[in-house]
């Protein structure tokens, strides 16, 4: 069973192995409610999972801990086991796919695991590492669906209320569920005037889903920008905690998780990857009941790939009207460009990047295309690039 | 005079007015020593200008408060003086050089200034400013050449030795040299044994000249992907104190810088603009001598463009042989990217693109080209797959 006492324990043992990290005022986001963010992003490892993994290894026997844990991950769980076992002093092996980006791996191998490369996806992973617990005598850390995992978990709960007791709302990502389980159940516990809200991505609806169903659901197929929280089945006891402790589960897009990750850069200066900034999307796009109200979101983690960051930064720049592509059919003549050039900087815009295609397939051959990348300052102001182009006579494509 | 009792006194205003920023121990960043950051990146507004401005304002004569104040800047200090300005309930008017990145010009409005675009660059945008001031007789706040400005960037000094007095060296980067004249300024009047050292960008060495010839020397032309740090001639305040504290001054280059940037978003999930990561890439690259010591790098700094972000990333990436383009002449026959294909996988190397180019100059009539950008491991890694792709006949060009 899951108790406040356990995650007050939790909080005890976890001490020694986390950082701490203080809520921040997020302003200049909204004026629609008060935001703070739990920077669990600048947590040691990058994410909140080293508390689970941390509290989860602290209560092996001297046995479990003499005999080695083994974990199964793409990405924060097993950074967070890898830390975990190294400070308590004992051997971890991580399975990852072989797929799983380099730098993870490469994380893993540096917090002192040894890591076991699956070739396949993570279910093959995970297959081998059951296998390798079982020839092995391994103890296997689930990701989640552990009452000691989700304890660890719990503990950024208690540390949200002792910074802000009169928050008004908290809101958490949904992956498995082991996260908002542990903060449901301590904030709840401790206050259950407090609205506890779920964030899933809209590609990865498994705990969404289940709730509305009344019972756990397996997915075919997820997909999302956000890969920490790309999970296709919840676990038993986290959908039991969840139902019990969750005020509602929403569900944000890609776009909107992106345009949330480059709010994040801009105003706050972290990074935070793909399920760190759902809840602040759910904020932002107002998905939630939280208007004047004082909100916590969870930033549960940073670990973002950089060429995936790279990609979402630029997509952010696009929902938010701050970059613009403009393909415009011009005639082939002298003076086409400057015209152009001229519309573009007497209304502002800067000028990132310019690609000019003569004898495309659909040009008449005269013809040409020039494509322009702007940076703009909103929706209004490309549209006003584009009235005054098509004003001039140049044709839009 | 510059005096310790001065920088403790504006610690003692600037209490409402800043955010507090801890210490953050940085690891997995090298052996060779012990790092801390002090992440004024996190600051509100995003860099430690505020506390120049903040303090410098919070002195103002009623009169003069009553009259408003007029900055000149392209950057953090416009956001700096506004932010304290709005706090102090006082009208600031802040000139931009036209060229200014829209984010900045529209972060500075946001905090509460009336903004004044002025054809040209800086040079001109600080000419109107002094214009304006003499007409409207507003009080001009200098980004670093003032006595308050460099009491207010000191507090950042106290605060370090408050949470680490056993630290052994500071470090701060130098544009026109009022943060480091504060710091050094502080910790020297505190603890003389514990070092301060400066950092410039290689393209914009003015104090680094200075203090070589000992006199303020104005350079010609600055170039550096570290905006806030671009400055053409040191203050004379500053330079006075920089020569009297500060016990060494290095440079750094662009690259370097993008690296630095690189690692605060990977390890520490922290934006850095150039000038913020000067400090550290001054640590990474052994341009200091603080083998074993602990060292703490001031993140002056997270106000970087997007856009600029994007290619800094990508620069770090090739920097340190996390990524590489190989270009591949290719016979015209099929069966050739699968060959390619097979060599890149089986080293673990991750295609990010690929341009297949047929018929270019250069090449003969059946040839083409094959560029691949690779998500690689290391430069070890990146020699390892050209190696293999010669030996199996193929020609990189």
């Amino acid at each position: 069973m899951l108790t406040l006492d356990k995650i007050y324990h939790a909080s005890y043992v976890l001490k020694d192995v986390i950082r701490p990290t203080h809520l921040v005022k997020a302003q200049s986001i909204t004026d629609e409610c008060e935001i703070y963010l739990k920077p669990e992003n600048l947590q040691i490892t990058g994410s909140f999972k080293v508390r689970g993994s941390g509290y989860k290894i602290s209560q092996l026997s001297a046995e479990e801990k003499e005999r080695g844990v083994i974990a199964c991950s793409a990405g924060n769980h097993a950074q967070g086991v890898a830390l975990a076992a190294t400070k308590y002093g004992i051997k971890s092996l991580i399975c990852l796919p072989d797929g799983a980006p380099i730098s993870k791996v490469e994380a893993t191998k540096a917090y002192g695991a040894e890591v076991c490369m699956v070739p396949g996806v993570y279910d093959d992973a995970y297959k081998e590492a059951l296998r390798l617990r079982d020839e092995k005598n391994y103890t296997f850390i689930h990701p989640f669906d552990d009452e000691n995992v989700i304890a660890g978990q719990g503990t950024i709960g208690i540390e949200i209320l002792n910074e802000m007791p009169d928050v008004d709302a908290v809101v958490a990502a949904i992956g498995g569920g082991g996260l908002l389980s542990g903060v449901a159940c301590a904030i709840k516990s401790l206050n259950p005037n407090i609205k506890v809200y779920g964030v899933q991505a809209e590609g990865a609806p498994s705990m969404y889903e289940s709730i509305r169903q009344g019972k756990p659901v397996k997915l075919d197929s997820v997909s999302t920008v956000a890969d920490g929280i790309q999970v296709k089945e919840p676990g038993e006891h986290t959908f039991e905690y969840i139902k019990q402790y969750v005020d509602d589960i929403v569900t944000v897009t890609d776009d909107e998780i992106s345009s949330a990750i480059l709010k994040l850069i801009e105003t706050q200066k972290m990074i935070a990857e793909g399920a760190g900034a759902a809840p602040l999307a759910a904020v932002m796009f107002n998905k939630l009941p939280v208007k004047g109200k004082k909100v916590v979101c969870i930033v549960s983690g940073g670990n973002i790939d950089v060429t995936i960051l790279s990609r979402v930064i630029k997509r952010g720049l696009l929902m938010t009207g701050r970059q613009q592509t403009v393909c415009i059919e011009l005639q082939d003549k002298p003076g086409q460009l400057l015209a152009v050039s001229k519309i573009i900087a007497d209304l502002g815009a800067n000028v990132i990047s310019i690609h000019h295609e003569r004898a495309s397939e659909g040009t008449d051959v005269n013809g040409c295309y020039l494509r322009i990348v702007l940076e703009t300052r909103n929706f209004d102001h490309v549209n006003e690039i584009t009235k005054a182009l098509t004003n001039a006579g140049f044709k839009l494509v």
